[in-house]
């Protein structure tokens, strides 16, 4: 590589925006930073791209290092690469949206992240470097890809009433939802799968559904479009 | 920032994808490598980001120095970062598309790329790097956006036909569409005015149309959503 060594050479990083639905509100996996610059603030789990190493599989090893979760669903987001958005010189940064169930929790890792937890989207502590600005392209980029792909059931149980995923959509898109159209706008699509299982211990049992990936991909790859 | 050496550094570039419409199919301008590697090969324009310049900045440099071009609508794409995709060593890529009115033309700029030019996307040369996959991505990209916003005015003339915007969509969705149901699609799209004028020097004149912008961001700020 010694003819490179001409090139100008940012560090990369990556920030990994994991969100997360505790049945009512949005929620996302912060991080307590335990080294400078920002010590002690909460900011997106992330750190340095080695040289040897894929971009996705960075994100993958700083969410296992800094918050113990693994095997979730993840997505590039976008590059925030803006003069002066980390103090410690020219720091460019791939994020990554992942999103996770309910059922896994972040833990503190092995790195230099003191604490990881849950934060409800309306109750956001201030972030260090510009993650509010990440944080916030990835919320317009979820809302926008929930309405057309079915993501949502990266988000829920795997049984989930058709109650949760309508509490799921207005969660993300902030704002409430007929119950009748809702459920009208869902009957075509055979890959929610109703059961023959229903909540329990409710006043008022509902019905448990599944979602059906294969089913869902087989019609995705005719160019069928889901939407809500 | 002499406490960041011990960061891994790879080198970053942007390119760009710059798509147009020629009336029948979709095209993208290449530029034919000046240096090694892949000297003489045809690839996208694009080139190293500086350490003081932000990331749009660079591709709208580049696009200017290598292809002339200027003022054009831009948008990040995404990033590309497989270890081994440049022959030079770690070289990370941020992915840009770029879309062209037809009356704009790619000139050699005065840089280190010794032609630019149009090509057709159904007759491409062999593109260096992991060119093809970041025009396979773009590709992909467009179809998306272009079902769910009202990209297409960005490569039509100012003054179009409905048959042209059909012709665009057809173009980029790889499908022919039904004229009468495309139209009845555009109906309640009122950012689309018909004009006072017509084409002229056909057997059958066609009304000309405008897109106005200011009505489509108004709709748009409201929550509104296009759909063709």
């Amino acid at each position: 590589m010694s003819h490179t060594y001409e090139y100008p050479r940012p560090a990369l990083t990556v920030d990994c925006v994991v969100f997360g639905f505790d049945g009512a509100g949005l929620k996302v996996v912060l991080i307590r930073r335990g080294l400078e610059p920002f010590k002690d603030a909460w900011a997106l789990p992330g750190g340095f791209v080695q040289m040897e190493e894929n971009l996705e599989d960075a994100a993958r090893r700083e969410l296992r290092e800094e918050t113990s979760l693994k095997n979730v669903f993840l997505e590039q987001l976008q590059t925030f690469g803006t003069v002066g958005r980390d103090p410690r010189g020219r720091v460019v940064s791939v994020a990554y949206v992942a999103l996770v169930r309910p059922d896994k929790h972040p833990a503190k890792g092995d790195t230099d992240a003191s604490e990881a937890a849950w934060f409800p989207l309306s109750e956001l502590p201030p972030l260090a470097f510009d993650h509010d600005e990440i944080l916030r392209v990835a919320r317009e980029r979820l809302r926008g890809k929930l309405r057309w792909q079915p993501l949502g059931f990266e988000l829920l149980p795997e049984k989930f009433t058709l109650g949760q995923l309508q509490a799921l959509y207005e969660a993300v898109l902030g704002t409430s939802l007929d119950k009748r159209n809702f459920r009208k706008k869902l009957l075509p699509y055979d890959f929610i799968v109703p059961l023959e299982q229903f909540t329990s211990g409710q006043h008022r049992p509902a019905r448990l559904h599944r979602f059906d990936r294969h089913r869902y991909e087989a019609l995705s790859r005719g160019g069928f479009h889901f939407e809500i």
